[in-house]
């Protein structure tokens, strides 16, 4: 049963008239369409007996039919009015559809307000997103394939940019030959910002790539992701630059006890939860709890927000196919800042990293 | 008056208790600090008679306390209910807001639920979109110096790319020699996925580059911008490598001749929608209507989906200070695109553009 067909059993079960998927992302997943429309409207309408269609800009019918896309697509241009038309498409189906449903964690106030002032019998108690997110979180041999391969570019990534550190160069230096060797082995996009923080500046765990120059005895971090067919990679490393002091050395002794622990401990039956305080407690007791101040992970596969979310709370069991990273991180301000992540996908009995770059402490 | 001083006096003449503001591009706006927290809650509170204060995830406290923000700031951890924390926070200001102002064209139907959760007797018919974009709309002069310098950074952009043409090299080549040449002078961030399509893929208007080879007797069509300090360049050039046919350069001819017009036009006084209307009867009465598949043009500052959009039925009236692409397109399906694009912004009788890379037709 595809994806999409997944979703029509559901409308049918839950007795709804229709379904309206408004994030692009979902889209992308449900038929293998994927952009963000911005603030133009790209949206799936799925029904319990009736064939599903996209509306969608003008200027994308064509791309949405090249991906194999077989049910009716309809486009609207700049100047028209999207509601009334998507009114108009689905009155043809069903002239007074009441019970919907809507991704309630995408949809924003004023569409819902224009599609109540098209359809003034319907009611949206159905929430679409807890659906579409257990569906996304079991990922199939097919997506896992592809966050492997986006692991491989990772690693490549990795390996330009350690070989490109060098004291004096900037973070901007290093993250330009990284992104430049990718885009010419046809890497054109990367998965977030790539990021590349030497020294103190590694300790701010938000901040950007930029500046900085790389000094000897320091350590640099890279976060750094690519996007391969539509799925992400996302993998930190931190190395070193010549000779560590011992606070230096410590800390990344600690986050890679971390790392390493909660990465053998991922497997089917443990929670989010559980996960989390295993790494947790190991830079507690170490001392450092205070300066990790996020959570383990976060799940992952066409974007990095998705579930599961593994953090303290979160009691949900891991299962066979679930995706997310393993990324503990130790921000000392003023001082240092190690992080190391891969992500995961779990197995029958344990789990796997999309990503193989040595995690061991490397010294440029 | 500062813009966030606009906002609280607006939310003081419309009565309201509050204005919660979502959009993460808002918060930018109003307060200097610009992060996309992706799934976390960014989110700003503004009152009539009591400072504001801005909720964040945890991690972000210190860099919004480094941008100068003198108001208080409220951190969550990833395993707190955000929610919670923020009614606790607002109630303590006021135990019982009834009239709330919300930004209808951001806020999701599921946090929109969780506030109408915590205030039972919340009305919310207050939509602050409007007044936001109208703030955003007229740019200061603060502002058209950070988009002047983003356009300078895409004219380099444009000199470094049209020197990359070669033919057999790939359009990802192009692209990867372009952004490694813009980070290594420390622009660090495109404002968009640099577009080069050469021959017949730049008659995919919503393409990718890709794998294309560039073959001598093509058009290539360059889309790209970058980000100073928060603020975009966009621009578009068609060159050619090697000798034209007649059709390839009748195109060429037609989309410069429509985008000169209309950025003569564009002054205090005209519509949007005749402007777009300028440029359209240019192309449809040279036979290439069918072929202008989108709007002239759409507003820019903090991003590439603000007003004024220049399309057909937007009667808004040009003033001086708005900022917009002026970007007619003629796509020929199989044979080539042509699109010629510079921002704007309008001046007392007048406009002037941000980027200044010749349109005349360039032989690479």
């Amino acid at each position: 049963m595809s994806k999409l067909d997944e979703v029509q059993k559901w409308v049918s079960e839950q007795h709804l008239d229709l379904a309206y998927i408004s994030d692009f992302e979902s889209i992308h997943y449900l038929t293998g369409f994927g952009s963000d429309p911005i603030e133009r409207v790209l949206a799936l309408f799925v029904f319990p007996d009736h064939e599903p269609f996209l509306f969608a800009p003008a200027l994308e019918v064509e791309a949405i039919k090249d991906t194999g896309w077989n049910h009716p697509v309809y486009g609207y241009l700049d100047h028209e009015k999207p509601f009334t038309l998507i009114a108009e498409h689905i009155k043809q189906i069903n002239p007074n559809p009441v019970k919907w449903g809507i991704e309630k964690d995408n949809l924003t106030v004023d569409r819902f307000e224009l599609i109540r002032g098209q359809f003034p019998d319907a009611t949206f108690t159905s929430d679409l997103t807890p659906l579409i997110q257990q569906l996304r979180l079991i990922k199939t041999n097919d997506e896992i394939a592809k966050l492997d391969a986006a692991g491989r570019e990772a690693d490549y990534a990795f390996e330009v940019g350690f070989k490109a550190i060098q004291a004096g160069k900037s973070e901007a230096d290093v993250a330009a030959e990284l992104e430049y060797a990718l885009k010419k082995r046809g890497v054109m996009n990367m998965s977030f910002d790539t990021l590349i923080q030497a020294g103190a500046h590694a300790a701010e765990p938000h901040g950007a790539t930029g500046a900085t120059k790389i000094q000897n005895n320091e350590l640099i971090l890279f976060d750094l992701g690519t996007v391969h067919e539509g799925y992400i990679s996302d993998a930190s490393r931190t190395v070193a630059l010549g000779a560590l002091n011992d606070k230096q050395a410590d800390i990344y002794k600690v986050c890679l006890e971390a790392q390493l622990t909660a990465q053998a401990a991922a497997k089917p039956g443990i929670t989010a939860a559980s996960l989390d305080k295993i790494a947790r407690d190991i830079i507690t007791k170490a001392g450092y709890g205070e300066y990790f101040i996020h959570r383990l992970g976060h799940g992952m596969g066409m974007g990095e927000h998705e579930f599961p979310s593994i953090m303290e709370g979160n009691n949900m069991v891991l299962q066979e196919g679930m995706c997310f990273s393993i990324e503990p991180g130790i921000y000392i301000p003023e001082v240092a800042g190690v992080r190391i992540e891969d992500c995961v996908h779990i197995t029958k009995d344990g789990c796997k990293p999309f990503t193989h770059t040595s995690k061991e402490l490397q010294y440029m």
